[in-house]
């Protein structure tokens, strides 16, 4: 669940998906949204031509704070929830029984269970999308704090001499390195660099500008698109370290939109090199920084789908 | 145990420190070095005037990486120790059960069984010292991470312009903040500064001037001595918000050679000074850090001690 559209599929015990589905959510309110939700989840068992009685069970990631105990979206700006009974409104639309779950949270059971953290006992999934925030699996668990709020790194402070940030700070990883910071870092070049590539999509886009025009132009050659993913990925690099050296995970997964698909990300590459200059100079990087100790998703677009199936599997 | 004395005490069932003593180490070799632990502890046994039978186990805690399964002080550069069959040698000596740990990771022991931290499922303990590193527990367990090297975090960069650390990088928690790190502004402040009590202590000590003079001299009003404190701590405060929005503990105790004893301590007042200034700016701060979140040691001089007592309580 985004904050614009629904994905929805159903996915078997051993963990292949069928019948995805898309469609738009109406946030217009709490009470619509959740008919977009088992609107989806029909859509899906029909794409998939599974008979209903076969589906067992129906997870859902949303943007926002939850309580997966009690099954509440405790908020989501995003989707303009506050409170929202999410699993007993949705078990009595559908019939199924229901969890919900945090999406980078999810994501991050996800990822251990079919991902890349398979058969691990402590991993992290960092997520880097429109905000950053940390899924910590601890003893094969995911680990959630006292309050529910650990691995929320967004508003930790990554570049003290960083952009201002909405939360009133200066220099949050997210107002440093997330999706909306690497747009405003292209526009900012594309207004006052040279001829580029991106500056020519600044001309046509203008405030629409965003990260994907910064890896399409880079991946055409623009060295201005280069050099921002380059101090992006530097950036990040410091917050993959903080989380190695504080939580000693055995793998380190980096996903959400900005690092896309793949392992030949421009981005995931950046990380990966700023980590290597650090190994370089300091002998206790070098200890703790293993390149194999860092990887980008396996799962690409399926992340959020397979992360809800992970809390009801 | 230190890299120059060890403290030795006999705890009892309830806490309540008897018959302490503290003696040199000859550090010159393993052996000796262990010969001293067993004549500390044989030492406080008599100073308790304690029945020799009706003690139960030995614990010790040593700077330096540690297999405590196997009881075995695997590298630690301050006792010279590689390798060192700790438990072993030492239940030879002593006739005891024994049991070895980190000194920092015994001492988050200590402070979650003994101090600020009873009945607490998730905290910190932050020591600054020589060095810096954190104590995690979780689920009321100590978290070691996959290589017992979860918290280790006195490399993590918190001052990318900051001073050369001698691991090689720029900026580490260690070369802007610990013990050694205030002694060094200290000298250098007070060959540039005015003549103020920290100049006169430094024409007097030279190189030996430590982070000690410049608590000394804070506590007398040197204003050059109160701002590289109000500095350290303010640095210190990016470490702590850094571990409340990786752990979300219920709390953070901070302890080690530069917080002392006392709540009191000048530099706690500036860490708290540094998280209240960031919460005026940032609403995601505001919302993380509450004061009683984060507090100074209740065990004082004793954190060692009962640490020690915690790991065979």
């Amino acid at each position: 669940m985004g904050g614009t559209k629904v994905a929805a599929a159903l996915v078997d015990a051993s963990g292949c998906i069928h019948g995805r589905v898309q469609r738009p959510t109406d946030t217009s309110s709490p009470d619509l949204t959740l008919q977009s939700i088992a609107a989806a989840i029909e859509d899906a068992i029909a794409t998939a031509g599974c008979p209903r009685e076969s589906v067992r069970a129906a997870g859902l990631g949303i943007p926002g704070k939850v309580d997966p105990e009690r099954g509440i979206g405790i908020l989501s700006v995003n989707l303009g929830w506050r409170d929202v009974p999410v699993v007993e409104r949705l078990q009595a639309m559908t019939g199924l029984p229901c969890a919900v779950e945090n999406d980078v949270k999810a994501a991050t059971l996800g990822e251990f269970r079919y991902g890349a953290g398979r058969g691990l006992q402590n991993m992290i999934y960092l997520n880097v999308g429109t905000g950053i925030a940390a899924g910590i699996i601890i003893a094969g668990q995911l680990y959630r704090g006292s309050a529910g709020m650990a691995g929320e790194i967004g508003h930790a402070v990554i570049d003290r001499q960083g952009p201002r940030c909405k939360c009133g700070a200066r220099g949050c990883s997210e107002a440093v390195a997330a999706g909306p910071a690497i747009g405003a870092r292209a526009r900012a070049a594309a207004e006052a660099g040279p001829a580029t590539i991106l500056r020519q999509a600044f001309a046509t886009r203008g405030d629409r500008l965003g990260a994907e025009a910064v890896f399409a132009a880079a991946a055409e050659g623009d060295q201005v698109a280069a050099s921002i993913l380059a101090e992006v990925g530097a950036h990040l690099a410091y917050l993959v370290e903080w989380l190695i050296m504080s939580f000693d995970p055995e793998l380190v997964v980096l996903g959400g939109g900005v690092f896309g698909s793949g392992a030949d990300n421009v981005l995931l590459q950046a990380v990966r090199c700023e980590l290597e200059a650090q190994s370089a100079q300091s002998y206790v990087v070098r200890e703790v920084f293993r390149p194999e100790r860092v990887q980008a998703t396996s799962l690409g677009r399926d992340t959020g789908i397979l992360g809800a199936a992970a809390l009801v599997a």
